[in-house]
């Protein structure tokens, strides 16, 4: 049986201080946790409600009530995971390119950058300090489970992308004012750097920009710029598809 | 003096049965306020608090109290517009590319995409009749002014697609297996399909499609699929990209 405690425990898992305390997160929905209990990440718990006794015989049965008290969802899906956050995870020995993320705000856009990078084969993401901690709820349910295969670190960004340049990597930025992508000739690796939804990439990272690239507006568009994930998404399909 | 039933009229239109009743929707913050008063949509009522009273000095004043009674956001940005939905929209003479949206679901997305698809010159979105309302506060704000330079039609798809296909014009749809899209040769003009967030595009309407097309997937990714709207953005980039 759950304990009052527990239920509350898992409650206070919508919150970044707990999550930090405990070392926990939560994952809902069936994909989710099909692909978690997939994926090497440790789950501690597992709670459904009846609907879902067929499918996860081996969760825990709880109310609908008692769900409700422990999701992080609007509308629970009824059943939900309990996973320990991974130890500092570290980027792949030698990745092609890696993806830069500069005070990302939004949970949404984190999460679907994280989704198409994977879809793209990048596997390393390196985020800044000030961006939306990638355990939210919100950020987990958008990667759609893509959270499970990435390495996702958080650094500081000027050091990181000026240690990556030392390497004679290319830094690749997107800007409103940089190379027309589509007539970029050279595209073999390096660290594609997104910047934030309200101000773009930081001023002190431009110097460390080789590369800065913008996604040419078409007609007579009025928009001054694009979704920071719509913007990631179309550059890292340009940047790794096959020549 | 704005009257009680003003502010509870303005709020009302939170709700999409009110916003249909009384041909009305809102638009908050400063840039999307700016971008409407700039377009050639009717505004009906112009609120602020006391911070914008230089910026906006033809704005009636209104208390914070009264400013969140009356907003959809959760941290009401403090100006705020009534403004009439246009009646029905037309289609442009002899558009390029029209984007078709076959069930989108996600307010953000839905605004994403109209956002992307005017800064790929796309003035045309014909939208079936169970997608998510475009007067929808966070389509609104989604689509950062986007929505006020774009025509949005409601139409029914196999009707519009069958239609279209008959006078020549090419039917691209994002599909799991399509065409790769960065072999695709043949971009000249025509309507790009994107499906539903859970679904894809909807089998009645896969007869329909002249060129299927895929975003072709990367190294050992094992992510379904991408994001709607990044998997519009990505296919609008490369079909009005100049060859």
């Amino acid at each position: 049986m759950v304990t009052k405690n527990e239920i509350k425990q898992v409650g206070s898992l919508r919150q970044q201080k707990f999550r930090k305390e405990l070392g926990l997160f939560v994952v809902e929905g069936r994909k989710m946790v099909e692909e978690l209990l997939h994926s090497d990440f440790t789950t501690t718990a597992l709670y459904a409600t009846t609907v879902w006794n067929e499918t996860f015989p081996q969760a825990e049965t709880v109310s609908e009530v008692q769900m409700a008290q422990m999701s992080g969802q609007d509308t629970p899906p009824g059943i939900l995971a309990v996973v320990k956050t991974p130890v500092k995870q570290q980027l792949s020995a030698n990745p092609r390119f890696i993806l830069a993320l500069d005070g990302i705000a939004n949970p949404g856009n984190m999460g679907t950058l994280i989704r198409t990078a994977e879809w793209f084969g990048i596997r390393d993401i390196v985020c800044s300090h000030d961006c939306v901690e990638v355990w939210n709820p919100k950020v987990v349910q958008a990667t759609m489970g893509s959270l499970f295969r990435i390495n996702v670190i958080e650094k500081g960004l000027p050091a990181f992308l000026t240690e990556q340049r030392s390497q004679g990597k290319a830094i690749y930025g997107a800007l409103l004012e940089g190379e027309n992508l589509f007539e970029m000739k050279q595209k073999p690796n390096g660290v594609i750097v997104i910047g934030s939804e309200s101000h773009g990439i930081r001023e002190n990272l431009l110097p460390l920009l080789s590369h800065p690239v913008t996604i040419p507006r078409m007609g007579n568009s009025q928009t001054e710029s694009l979704n920071a994930s719509v913007a990631g998404g179309i550059i890292m399909a340009e940047m790794t598809r096959p020549s």
